[in-house]
C-alpha cells in the first residue's frame, strides 16, 4: 500500500490494522494528490464528507471536538510521500487551536504555559509552511520578547508571555499576509492539507523529480491523525527505541524515554533521558530509574509491540511512542539504521529464530559495510581533533608520522608507522606507499592512482583533503592557520575521510561468526566468481584468506618499481636499438620469472589473469633531478640524455597515449620478455612443486582484431619455444581487457582469436564519458550536486552508457566463441551495484581488491536474488 | 572479367577482342590457382592439354615453334592477381630459351650479345623466383666477369662474354641446387606456372591478404604470351604513350619511343626517348625524329589504337606498345595516371564528347586532388634542396624566414614571409601561425594542433618533420649536420611534407572552367550540403567563395586568443569568484558581440552553428615567463598566484578534463555571456540591417541528457532576456556536439531537448580508440605499417567502430525527434571516404575547412553515386 499510503502512512496503517494503539485519523491517498495536480486545485467529489466523517470518528475515540473551545481535538498533518523530497511541506502539528480552544487546552492540562507554547509553535509552523511568512520575522518577535525580560531559553519563559508572543505572531501574520491567522479550525485543515498536495508541484520540488527521474504522477499522501502528548504531567512519556541493539545486533530492547516530556526533548540533550530497560541500567551504571520500572505495566505493552512489529515486519525496527495519561500511543515505525556488525547478526539471529529466510538474512546486510570490518578502526571511545575532510577513498584508520615523499616514507617507515602525504601520487611512489600506513593527498578522487593502489594494498587512504597547502620542498603542510611538519603526527580515517592532528587510538577489528556464516550463505547462491586484483604475494595471500577463487588482474608493471629493477626498466626505456631493449628486458627477465613463481604457487591451481605491460614507458622514467642523477651514475648515461629522453616521451594525454598493447606492438620484445617469464614460471611450478597452474595471459588495450592476433602470435611464439612439445604443452589462454569503446564494438571479430575478456571498467568509463578520472575531481562533485550522476560513475558503473558496451560487447563476444570466458577486473567489480549489473549481463566472475572479496561475495548473491526477483516480478 | 582473369589478363582480352594486335597466349584463369592450393599442387584435369593447343596457336600465329632449335618461340609468364600484392612472383621473361634454342635466337637475330643476353637474363629471372637461387650469386659471377674484363657498364660486355656468364650462370644453378637448369622449355613453362601459383600461398603473401583481408580463395590468373621484341633492328621499336596530356588533360596524344631498343630502355634515361608526335617535337623543339615522321604508317597504326582504346574504356589510358619488325603489338592497357588539373580537363572534355556522362566524369576526378589547386604550388621547374620530409598536414606551398617563437613570427612577419618553425605548437601561437605563411613542426601528426589549426586558416604545414632538431633557446635548429639560424629561408610543401633549403619558387593556382563546370555538377547531384568550419572573417569570406552553404562550426575559443582579450579572459579564468569572474566576462561582451555581429553579416542567412567555448581554461593562461610577468603587470595579480594558478588548473589528460560544457556546468556564467553575445548580435544585424540570421548554438562535450537540458535553460533564458516579447524572438535551435561514445550511445534521450546533432568525429576517434591525437604520431605509422589501420583513423572516419556510434546516434537521435537536424564537423568532413560514409548514414550535411569545400562538394556527389550504384548492384 505504499504507493497510495507513502511510507509514513503504510506504517501507521500496518499498526492500526496489527491493532497497535495508534493515534487515530486517516490518510489522504495520492491519488488525491494527482486530481488535485490535474483539476485545478480541487478535490474529488465525496472527499470533504469523508474527511469530516473520519474527524467526528476521531472525535468519539478520543472525547476531544475538534474546534471545541472547552475539550479541542488537535491534528497533525504530515505528508507522505513515496520517497522525502526536498522543498516538500513536512509537518504541522497542533493544528485545531485558536484563540477559544487554547483556553481549553489550557484548562483541560492545567498548564498555561504548556498550552500557548503549543499555540505559538503552531502559527509559526502553519504560519510559515501554509501561508508562507518567513520564519526569521517569528524568530525576531521571540527574541524581543526574550531580551525584553532578560532571558536567554525558551523554556525560562512563562505561559502569559508565551501568550504576548501569541499576539504578536497573530499581528505579524495580519500584517504580512493582509489577513488574519485562520480562527476556522475547519480552513485551518484543509488549508494544511491543500499546502501539502501544493508543494508537491512547486518548482524546487519537480527539478527535484526531473533530476532523480521520480514520475511526477506518483503523488503525496497526507497523514491527519489525532495529536497525543507525553508533556501533560508525570502520567506522560515520550521516547525512541529499537527493537534490538543497533550497535552490535544483541536481541535486547534499545531505548530512551523521558517522563512528561515531547519527543524533541529526548533527543535535543537538555535533559538525560533515562534508560528503557533494567538491563540497560545496570550496564550503564545509571541511576535513572528504567521504564521498565518506573512504568512497568506500559513497559510491557511497549514489549508486547516491539515483538508484534519484529514478527509483522521481519526486521529491526525504530519505534517512536508517546504515553498521554498513562496510555501508549505509537507514532512512527520503519526499518533502524544499524552498524556492519549489528546487521550481521541480525541478519544470522533473524534466520535462526525463523523470523526470515536465508535469503532474506543476505539482502539485510549491506555489503560495502563488510568492507569496514576487515580494517582497523578509529577507537569510537578515542577523542578526535579533525583539521580536514577529504575523499574516503580506501577504508582503514591509521596514523602515524607525516612524510611528504615516498623514500622518506620508505626510510622512516623502518622507525615508526608513517602516513605519506602528496599533492598526488604516481607510480614513482609505490614503495612509499608500501611502506606507509596511509596515503593522503590534495587532489584526485575516489579513483585516482593513490586511491586505486591503496585499495589494492590495503592501506587507508584519504584524498582531495581540504584546505591543506603542501610545501615539499620545505617538508611541511599548512592547514586551519597550523603548520604541520615531517614527522609531526596525525591520523586518517579512510572510511569518512577525516583527517585528525596527533596519534587517534586505532582499535583492530575481529571477524565475527555472524560475518562467516553470511559469507557461506551468499557462496550458497551466488552463480559469479569472485577474483581478487592482486601482484605482490602479500596481496595474493590476502585475497585467498578473503576467499578469493582467483587473481582477476594481476598488473605486472607493478612489479617493476621495485628499486633493484627500476634501472633496468630504465635502461630498457632508454635503449637505442631493439638489441639494446633486448639486454636491459634480459636483465629483467629472472626477477619477472620468480614474481610469477611466487604468484601460482600461493594461488594453486586457481586461474591468474596477467596483464602484460600497460603504462606508458615515461612513467617508469626518473623525475626528479636527484632521481635522475642516481640513475645517470648508475648507467653511464648523462643526465642530458635522460632528461631529453623523457622529454622525448612526454605526452599530451598519456591516458591515450602510446602504452598497453601499442607498446607491444611498437616493441614486441617486451612482450616477449613478459611471455617468456609466464611460461618459465609455469615450467618451473608445475616440474618442481608439480602443482598446477591455470595462467590467463592478458593483452590490455586492444581495439582492433587485427592487433590482437598479431600479439597473441608473439605469445603463442614463446610457448613453442620454452614448450617445444605440443603434447607437454600446458593450457593456458590468451585474452583481452575490453577497456576501450572501439574493442567493444568490435569484440565479435575480437572473439574470433581472443580466449577470454576481462572488462576494464575504468578506462572503458574514462573514454566512453571522454572523461579522466585523475582530473575529473575539479567538476564531478558539481555533476552530482546538480543531479546529473547520481553517482560517481568511476564508483558505481555507468549502466546506460558504459554499461551497454559492455552488454554490447558479451553478446557480440559471445556471438562468435560460445565459451568465452567473460569477467571485469575495474574498481567496479567491487561495487555492490556494479556487480549487480554484471550478474544482469552474465559474466563469469568479478574481481576486485583483496579487501572487497567479501563485499563482492555478499553482492554477487544478492545479485542472483534480485535477478530472480525481476524474474518473478 | 577482371575476378576470373586478374587485372593485367582482363585487359589483354580486351584489346584482343577489340582485334588489337596483342602477343598471342593465354591466361590460365584464378579458379585453376584455388584448384592448385586445394589439390596438393595439382592441377584440374584438361589444363595441360588446353595449355598445348594453345602454344600451338600462339605457334601458328608467329610462324615459330616453342623449343626449335632454329626458330625459337619465347614466351613471357606473368601473374596477375586482382591487386598487386609483396611475396607474389611478377614476371618470367625469355622463357624458352635453352642452350640449344638460344642459338636459333641469335641465328633470327643476327645478334649474339642479344640472344645470350636474353638467356641469361632469362636463367638470372627463372633460376630466382621459380628455382630460389639468390639473386647476388648471379650478381657476383656478372661483377667478377666485368671485372676480369676491366669494364662497367652491362652494355660494354659482348656476345661471347655473355655466352660466358650463361655457362657460369648455369654451373651456379646446378651446384646450388643440385640439379641443372631445365633444357625442356615444357619444364620451364610448367615450373613457372607452378611458381605463380605457389607464390600464393607463400607466408608472406600470406600475412599481406590476412592484414589486408583480402580473401585468399581470389587465386591469382597466369598470363602466358608469345614474347616480342623492339630491339632486333632498326625496323624495331618500343615505346610508352599516353592518350590524352596526362599533366594538363589536352587531347593530344603524348608519348616516347625508342627505335631498336627494349621497353626498360624508355624509363631507364640511359637513351633520350623519341617525341611520339611532330606537335611535341616541335613544342619541345626537340631535334630528334618523332615517331609520327619516322614511321608514319605504325604511328597511324597506334593512334588509331588510342582512339579505339579510348571509346573502349571511355578513359584516357597508359599504353605499352613494342614494334617488332616493323609489326606493331599492344604489351599493355590501363587507366592512366594524371594529374588533378588534367583529370578535371580529360572528365569534361570526355563528356562533351559524349564518351562519358556526368556522372561518370564527377567520378573520374579524385576529389582530394581539388584542394591542390587552391593552393600555392611549388613551381614544377624550379630545383629543390630537400633537406627533411615529414606528415604533408596542410597543402600549399610557402617560403620564408625561419622563426622560432610566435611572437618573433608576428613581429617579422611585417617584413617579410616567415616560416614558424615549433616543436608543436599550442593555442597561444595562434597569431603567430596566423601571421606565417606556412607552419613546420617536429611533432604531431596530421590532425595536431598545428595541422588542424593551419588547415583552418589555410596556411601551408608540414609535421613531424623528420631529422630536424630545434633549440628555441638558441634560436635555431639542425638537419642533416647544417645549422639554420633564425631568419634564415626555407621552403614547405605541404602537399608533398617535403622541406626545402632557401627560397624555392612557388606559383600561385587559377581556378580552370574545368573546374567550376565539375563542382556545379557536383552540386546537381548531392544531396549532403557542405558548410565550413570558420571563426574569423577571412575565413567566413572565403568559405562562400568555395561556396560553403553555411558555417558548421565556428569555434569561440579561437576568437580570445586576440591580444586585447586575452588578458580578459585570464582575469576571468583567475577570478575568485562567481562576481570576479563576471567582471571579466562583461569585458569580453561587446569584442564577443561583434565577432558574431561580423560572421551573422557575411553569412546573410545561411546558418551558423556556434560552438560555446570548449578547450580547458589552462589552455589560456599565460605560459612563458615572459608571458606571467606581461599579464602579472597589466592585472596586478602577482606572479606567483599566476603561478600557482597555473599549477592548480594542470591537467593529467586535458582532453577528458575540465572543458567543454563542463565548464558551462560549473561556470554557467561564461555560457551566458556567450548566448548573450550571441542574441544581442541577432538583434543587432536582424534590427539594423535587416538581414536574416540562422544560429545554431552548439553545446560542447555532452555525454548526458540531464546535463544538456541545464544548459540548453541558461541559453533559454537569455534569450528571454534579450527578446523578451516571444512573438518577436527570433527563432534559434540549440544542439550539441556527439564526441563522446556516451552520448551517442544516449542520443535517444538527449535529442528530447537538443535539435540538431553535429558529429565532433575527432574527439569521438579520440576516445572511441582511447587514442590522443597529439600522441599518437608514435605508433600509428607502426600500425599502419603492420596493417592494422589501413587509413589513419584521424584522417578517415573509421566506420567499424567510430562510425558505428555515429549511426547508432543518427538512428536513435531520429527515432525521438524526426526533424532532427545531423552534421559532421571533425576533421572527416573534408575526407572523400569519411563523407561517402556520411551520405550513407543520411546526414543532412558535411562541414570543413575552407579549401576543403569544393572537395567536399564533389565527394558528396561522389556519395550519392556510389549509394546508387550499390542499390543497384
Amino acid at each position: 500500500m505504499r504507493n497510495l499510503l507513502g511510507g509514513k502512512g503504510a506504517n501507521l496503517a500496518e499498526m492500526s490494522n496489527l491493532g497497535l494503539p495508534v493515534p487515530p485519523g486517516l490518510t489522504i491517498t495520492t491519488e488525491v494528490c494527482a486530481h488535485y495536480a490535474e483539476n485545478d486545485e480541487t478535490y474529488p467529489k465525496g472527499l470533504k464528507e469523508e474527511v469530516d466523517a473520519v474527524v467526528e470518528k476521531v472525535e468519539k475515540i478520543t472525547g476531544c471536538i475538534f474546534g471545541d473551545p472547552e475539550n479541542p481535538l488537535l491534528l497533525s498533518v504530515r505528508s507522505g510521500a513515496r520517497v522525502s523530497m526536498p522543498g516538500m511541506m513536512d509537518t504541522v502539528l497542533n493544528l485545531g487551536l485558536n484563540d477559544k480552544t487554547v483556553k481549553g487546552l489550557e484548562k483541560r492540562s492545567g498548564d498555561a504555559r504548556f498550552a500557548y507554547d503549543s499555540y505559538r509553535r503552531f502559527i509559526q509552523m502553519y504560519g510559515n509552511v501554509v501561508m508562507g511568512v518567513e520564519l526569521e520575522h517569528f524568530e525576531e518577535i521571540l527574541d524581543q520578547h526574550k531580551k525584553n525580560h532578560g532571558m536567554e531559553q525558551d523554556t525560562e519563559l512563562t505561559g502569559k508571555i508565551w501568550q504576548d508572543v501569541v499576539k504578536d505572531y497573530e499581528s505579524l501574520v495580519e500584517k504580512d499576509l493582509g489577513r488574519p491567522f485562520p480562527q476556522d479550525v475547519r480552513d485551518q485543515l484543509w488549508g494544511a492539507i491543500g499546502a501539502v498536495f501544493g508543494s508537491w508541484m512547486v518548482p524546487r520540488a519537480v527539478e527535484y523529480r526531473r533530476i532523480h527521474d521520480i514520475p511526477g504522477d506518483w503523488g503525496t499522501a497526507v497523514n491527519v491523525q489525532a495529536m497525543v502528548f507525553g508533556n501533560m504531567g508525570d502520567d506522560c512519556a515520550t521516547g525512541v527505541a529499537f527493537t534490538r541493539n543497533p550497535s552490535h545486533g544483541a536481541k535486547e530492547f534499545y531505548g530512551e524515554f523521558l517522563i512528561n516530556a515531547q519527543g524533541e526533548d529526548v533527543v535535543a540533550g537538555i535533559r538525560t533521558p533515562n534508560p528503557l530497560t533494567n538491563h540497560a541500567k545496570n550496564s550503564n551504571d545509571s541511576d535513572l530509574p528504567s521504564m521498565e520500572e518506573s512504568m512497568p505495566d506500559i513497559f510491557a505493552q511497549l514489549n508486547e509491540v516491539r515483538n508484534r512489529l519484529e514478527t509483522h515486519y521481519h526486521d529491526m525496527q525504530d519505534i517512536e511512542f508517546t504515553v498521554q495519561k498513562h496510555k501508549l500511543w505509537m507514532l512512527q515505525t520503519r526499518s533502524g539504521k544499524r552498524t556492519a556488525a549489528a546487521a550481521l547478526k541480525i541478519a544470522v539471529d533473524m534466520e535462526e529464530e525463523g523470523l526470515i529466510t536465508k535469503s532474506e538474512a543476505l539482502q539485510r546486510v549491506d555489503p560495502i559495510s563488510l568492507e569496514q570490518l576487515l580494517h582497523p578502526m578509529i577507537d569510537p571511545k578515542a577523542e578526535r581533533n579533525v583539521i580536514s575532510k577529504g575523499i574516503p577513498a580506501s577504508p582503514g584508520a591509521a596514523h602515524g608520522a607525516v612524510m611528504f615523499t615516498a623514500d622518506a616514507a620508505e626510510k622512516h617507515a623502518a622507525k615508526e608507522p608513517v602516513i605519506l602525504v602528496r599533492v598526488e601520487t604516481s607510480p614513482d611512489d609505490i614503495h612509499g606507499m608500501n611502506a606507509a600506513q596511509g596515503i593522503l593527498t590534495t587532489r584526485g578522487g575516489a579513483t585516482s592512482h593513490a586511491a586505486v593502489v591503496a585499495r589494492g594494498m590495503g592501506r587507508a587512504c584519504v584524498c582531495s583533503a581540504q584546505g591543506i597547502v603542501i610545501d615539499t620542498n620545505a617538508g611541511s603542510m599548512r592547514v586551519q592557520g597550523m603548520t604541520i611538519k615531517k614527522g609531526d603526527k596525525i591520523t586518517i580515517d579512510g572510511g569518512t575521510g577525516e583527517v585528525m592532528l596527533g596519534e587517534v587510538a586505532t582499535i583492530e577489528p575481529k571477524l565475527s561468526n555472524d560475518f562467516t556464516k553470511i559469507i557461506e550463505w551468499a557462496d550458497e547462491i551466488r552463480r559469479m566468481k569472485v577474483r581478487a586484483n592482486a601482484e605482490t604475494p602479500t596481496d595474493a595471500k590476502m585475497a585467498r584468506r578473503y576467499g578469493a577463487e582467483g587473481i582477476g588482474l594481476c598488473r605486472t608493471e607493478h612489479m617493476f618499481f621495485d628499486k633493484e629493477r627500476i634501472i633496468a626498466v630504465r635502461e630498457m626505456i632508454m635503449a637505442e636499438d631493439e638489441e639494446g631493449r633486448r639486454k636491459a628486458l634480459f636483465k629483467l627477465l629472472p626477477m619477472q620469472r620468480q614474481d610469477f613463481i611466487e604468484l601460482f604457487e600461493i594461488m594453486d591451481g586457481l586461474p591468474v589473469t596477467i596483464r602484460l605491460l600497460d603504462p606508458p614507458l615515461h612513467e617508469f622514467l626518473p623525475h626528479s633531478d636527484e632521481d635522475i642523477s642516481v640513475f645517470s651514475k648508475a648507467t653511464g648515461i648523462t643526465p642530458e640524455a635522460v632528461a631529453q629522453h623523457i622529454e622525448r616521451l612526454k605526452e599530451s594525454n598519456p591516458m591515450l597515449g602510446h602504452r598497453g598493447c601499442r607498446l607491444a606492438i611498437t616493441y614486441p620484445e617486451i612482450s616477449e620478455m613478459q611471455a617468456r617469464a609466464i611460461f618459465e614460471a609455469i615450467k618451473k611450478v608445475t616440474g618442481v612443486s608439480g602443482k598446477a597452474v591455470d595462467p590467463e595471459i592478458m593483452i590490455p588495450l586492444v581495439v582492433d582484431e587485427k592487433e590482437f592476433a598479431i600479439l597473441k602470435d608473439v605469445i603463442d611464439s614463446v610457448a613453442e619455444e620454452v614448450f617445444p612439445d605440443a603434447a607437454t604443452r600446458p593450457p593456458y589462454k590468451v585474452g583481452t581487457m575490453i577497456e576501450l569503446p572501439r574493442a567493444a564494438l568490435c569484440a565479435g571479430q575480437i572473439a574470433e582469436t581472443a580466449e577470454f575478456f576481462s572488462f576494464g571498467t575504468n578506462d572503458l568509463t574514462q573514454t566512453t564519458f571522454g572523461l579522466s578520472r585523475d582530473d575529473s575531481g575539479n567538476f564531478i562533485p558539481a555533476y552530482q550536486r546538480q543531479g546529473i550522476f547520481e553517482r560517481d560513475p568511476f564508483v558505481s558503473l555507468d549502466t546506460d552508457g558504459v554499461g551497454e558496451l559492455v552488454s554490447i560487447a558479451a553478446e557480440r563476444g559471445r556471438a562468435t566463441r560460445k565459451d568465452l570466458k567473460l569477467g571485469i577486473c575495474g574498481e567496479h567489480g567491487g561495487d555492490p551495484a556494479s556487480i549487480s549489473f554484471c550478474e544482469k549481463v552474465d559474466l563469469d566472475y568479478v574481481s576486485c581488491s583483496p579487501f572487497r572479496v567479501p563485499t563482492a561475495r555478499l553482492a554477487a548473491a544478492q545479485a542472483v536474488l534480485k535477478k530472480k526477483d525481476r524474474k518473478a516480478g
